[in-house]
């Protein structure tokens, strides 16, 4: 079980759950931007995996595709309202196939891909 | 001037800002989470730093501080919904006088500080 200590310094509060920035806990990079509540966190510090907990409707949600990922460390801001999830992925973040979400970047006025699936995406989510 | 396809694929909407997550260009680390609307994107690409753009107002503001942090690259996720922000930091990110803002752990059911400040905030921020 999770101490409360570690709920009670995170800022849950009425304006909904904090978000959590999942990153590659070796190599600190970004993989999703997602959401927590209170009932998320606890049940990921009991369970390990990350994925079912966090509430992201709009992408890389992670159900179903056996891309799991598992908490290794929790962080906060001091405000505890930020939650930096620090997790082991198996195989891709992305539920396009490629290794984060993040494959977009702002480059000479345009917006172009920067990074090509690394698996097909049907087998995963079809 | 930032190009107009920038701005249009970043999912600005009624809801407010986007969320941009800070980070060093060079080695991915988070250095704070923050917000950004149109007007403050659209200024980031026409200066260059982005302290003065990002709004935070509860923590890690960095003005005034000479602790900039420049552009270096905006990147997406395909919905425009969250924006890393690569920068070149100046100093140290967080207004504690560390080295970002995420320096407490949840470890062993406690949630200790695993970093002690670089420098002391008050000449910073006075």
């Amino acid at each position: 079980m999770i101490d409360s200590a570690i709920l009670d310094a995170i800022a849950f509060d009425a304006n909904g759950p904090v978000s959590a920035n999942v990153q590659r806990h070796d190599t600190s990079e970004m993989l999703t931007l997602a959401w927590m509540n209170r009932t998320s966190v606890a049940e990921m510090f009991a369970t390990g995996p990350v994925h079912n907990y966090i509430r992201n409707p709009l992408w890389c949600k992670g159900e179903s595709s056996g891309q799991t990922r598992t908490l290794v460390e929790l962080r906060l801001d001091r405000a505890g309202a930020t939650l930096p999830v620090l997790v082991e992925q198996t195989g891709v973040a992305g539920h396009t196939g490629r290794r984060d979400c993040f494959f977009v970047a702002a480059r000479d006025g345009e917006v172009p891909e920067m990074a090509a699936p690394l698996v097909l995406p049907a087998p995963l989510y079809g």
